[in-house]
């Protein structure tokens, strides 16, 4: 697992809607109806981290929900990254 | 719901094992043995949560967790937090 270069992350961000870079992690802020449905997106995306064995860094209040995404053991953004934040788009609902 | 006073508060965190205050909310780290069992508990406080219509600010990173709660409608601790903070402690694996 390598970290991505600067000009990768950007090509990658064109496809991910609503992410960008914030202190060298992705970043992304969901906004949902009310908090049943954040979190039901919430467990939606636990049971896909801990398949991967990637986790977010994620904080919510009521209907908000911020993730941060990073590879611990690079020290950057991943694949792995990019892959879970393509997920959490796909889940998201519309 | 009336604001706890300042000395009610400090009663009620006498029993309440890992709560402070900061920033004029209830503040509680959790540490759990793995993503699969902080989550797990993140599930259980938020069935709760919702059934009171009281809801938690959470933030996890993997094993951890950082809680804050206040109740919005006072611009306060009451005793909605106090409730919602015995049935974590009482949620969380010894």
């Amino acid at each position: 697992m390598k970290n991505l270069s600067e000009e990768q992350i950007s090509q990658e961000l064109e496809q991910l809607e609503g992410w960008t870079i914030q202190d060298g992690k992705l970043f992304r802020l969901y906004e949902f109806e009310d908090f049943a449905q954040a979190f039901g997106f919430m467990a939606q995306v636990a049971i896909k981290a801990e398949g991967m064995n990637h986790h977010p860094e994620w904080s919510n209040v009521y209907n908000r929900l911020v993730v941060h995404l990073s590879t611990h053991d690079t020290g950057g953004i991943t694949v792995n990254d990019i892959r879970l934040a393509t997920f959490m788009n796909k889940a998201a609902p519309s």
